[in-house]
């Protein structure tokens, strides 16, 4: 089987390094950036680079792992370009605007929308880590789009990951990822700018910051190219958890300001429950799986 | 030497813990909660237990490890029941508070105001670890206050925890861990909030939960009876501190809402910067050691 990865950085090349070494595969790795490419294949998460015209009539399967802006130009051309028989999988954080871009594409059934809820802040070829997607949820759009067979290549290449694949709706898999995933992201780069203003005056204050500071800035460090696409495309449910975020901020910054006591308590008992949210990650499988037959 | 914990929660707890089997130091626990006592005991975390009113006459030095509005009301009375010659410690988020409620008192010189940047989001003597202060940064506020020898004993202690110790002004202090700490987890907490009203309609929202989300709420997992009175008694700075984190989130939001595509990606880099503070955290020491002679 031909795969084709198109874009080597941290989640395609993640792809790469784990399907290495699978029989009866060849990993073909496309990335508009050379010295991207070059990379990659130094660093083995592909067997070789072609460019997209080359690469795409020869593939049985394509992986986009580029940014959503990216994927919602080119998946309807790269539909036009693959063949009949082949599926193409992009990896994209949203997945409405692109499931619009090709939703009367006469290929569409050869597509498979999917997400694996998994990354690291850092980008390009040399983030791509082994076992990055292991027990990692993976989900899966609009499964009634895609034909069976496409569904099945597709799943079967998560699960050589390690993914664990549930499905649901464009609509509703934005929404959802607007709050456990962009606000997050969002959060923690603000956050990280309010701290740099500060810094301008303060020299000294990056000595005072502890471990907590680092984990909730952590994914401030998550490349702009990538998370400028993301955010516009799910600008309407990011922008109402960002809405629902500052109202919370808003009423605990009243609060502080009244000193009322007991209801900054209780602001913050009633978040203290995210712990069992959190503890049940931690011990148990991240989702249940269910199984496309 | 006899040390005097009063707390044995996460901090008070893990001071009793590195500095067991250290010879000459009898570490003696004091807390309100008898159950917290006994499982202190059993956890190794003091050699025993005892009450307030045994425990300071015979201590040489005292630590005091209590929520900061605690620390606020006790600390004059311990000043006054404790020996002449004995050393106070105490180890609270913020210092101003205080800091003026003894400022006045005819033993402040027996008092050193202190500050590890150190902890988990755990509380509790069962959150109490070894090592939890090794390379972490110490704050000593207002020096000038506390009598050399008492800063000295102070310093050997925190010196034995492997902190490193810096110095600086009480109101200072309180400036920047309101940006690098406090606000911190303010944001963690009224993020975990959000997800979780989010929730309440959609029960499947948690298993798209990745490690991006975890970590950036783990936070929110903290005492609230910690943070109540700590982001009371910071309410000042911290207040300035999520009032210019609000103004960088609605600004975000309102280029979000117009699809300003190069603010947005303006916003993301900028706050990029913050890679640089905390790679320099990973690579280089906390901070330089201010030798106190």
């Amino acid at each position: 089987m031909n795969i084709c990865i198109i874009g080597l950085g941290l989640i395609g090349g993640s792809v790469g390094l784990d399907l290495r070494g699978r029989p009866g595969i060849t990993r073909v790795g496309v990335d508009f950036h050379p010295e991207h490419a070059n990379t990659a294949v130094s660093l083995g998460l592909v067997d070789r680079v072609e460019d997209e015209g080359t690469a795409l009539p020869e593939a049985d399967v394509v992986v986009l792992a580029i940014p959503v802006n990216a994927i919602k130009a080119l998946l309807p051309g790269i539909l036009d370009a693959v063949r009949p028989e082949a599926t193409v999988i992009d990896l994209g954080s949203t997945k409405s605007v692109i499931g619009r871009a090709v939703v009367a594409h006469a290929r569409r059934s050869q597509y498979v929308a999917a997400h694996p809820v998994a990354g690291t802040e850092n980008s390009g070829p040399h983030a791509a880590v082994r076992g990055l997607f292991q027990d990692k949820v993976n989900i899966i759009c609009d499964p009634e789009r895609s034909g069976p067979r496409h569904l099945q290549v597709a799943e079967n290449i998560f699960s050589m990951l390690g993914l664990k694949t549930i499905f649901m709706g464009s609509d509703e898999h934005d929404k959802h990822v607007a709050y456990v995933s962009h606000l997050s992201h969002v959060s923690s780069f603000l956050l990280g700018q309010t701290v740099l203003d500060m810094e301008k005056d303060e020299k000294q204050i990056f000595n005072l910051a502890g471990s907590g500071f680092a984990s909730t800035v952590r994914l401030a460090k998550s490349s702009p190219d990538m998370w400028t696409p993301i955010v516009e495309q799910n600008a309407e449910y990011l922008g109402q958890a960002l809405a629902e975020y500052i109202m919370h901020l808003q009423r605990f910054q009243y609060h502080l300001m009244k000193r009322n006591t007991r209801e900054i308590y209780a602001m913050l008992r009633e978040a203290n429950q995210i712990r069992r949210v959190l503890d049940r990650q931690a011990h148990e499988p991240k989702a249940e799986i269910v199984v496309n037959e």
